[in-house]
């Protein structure tokens, strides 16, 4: 069995890079600068389902997708989450959030809809984001 | 600065035990089996802010309430999350989801009211899950 995208991911977001165990994706929604990082194996569905010679990985990538998106956002604060109550497929949600944001103090899902950011927007932010990635 | 648990954490929760880093608590909402792990340490709020020397103990204490709670509770999935929009102290969500329940399959924040634990409910949950933690 290999590791392959889940669709409902692959359609919400765009790639941004590929970590030593994570792809890291940014969501499609111009209202919340928002990172999915999934690890690239597959069966994975709870947050403690890593095994245990990765997790120093996975908890690091989550980490620095924090203080990258943190950095790039400017944020006041970081949500992190893995829910996977409708994408079965293991996910970690790191958010940057502003007082005044369109959900704030509330978390971001379920909150109104998704606004997709233009074309040149999402380019730039992504090249952006990859080359904070790369350190 | 020494550690003071934040006081609507205080409010809203049942002390079930220490572990080497975190204090862990069980949310008074018998809708959903549901703890949060609070770091004993002043001055965090994100979850990258534990320290370097401190991180293994963290997620190493997140999986094992993961793994206590998804036990107790005979969860089909587990949530974990550190959102603190409201509550600026450090502390992490673990909670039991069941297809059907009462938030199924939204997150739990602000939705419903809680429904607080009957007194004899709550002193059996807090003993059985105390006894897991410690092995």
């Amino acid at each position: 069995m290999s590791f392959e995208l889940h669709e409902r991911l692959a359609a919400d977001t765009f790639l941004v890079t590929d970590l030593t165990l994570c792809r890291v994706l940014l969501m499609n929604d111009r209202r919340f600068p928002w990172l999915i990082l999934v690890p690239r194996r597959p069966g994975l569905r709870d947050f403690d389902d890593v095994a245990g010679t990765e997790k120093a990985d996975f908890h690091a990538e989550i980490d620095l997708a924090s203080a990258v998106l943190r950095e790039a956002a400017g944020a006041e604060k970081m949500n992190v989450a893995a829910l996977g109550n409708m994408v079965p497929q293991l996910h970690v949600h790191v958010i940057a959030r502003f007082a005044g944001d369109a959900a704030w103090p509330s978390p971001v899902w379920g909150v109104g809809e998704a606004e997709p950011y233009g074309a040149d927007e999402a380019r730039s932010l992504i090249e952006r984001l990859a080359t904070a990635f790369r350190g």
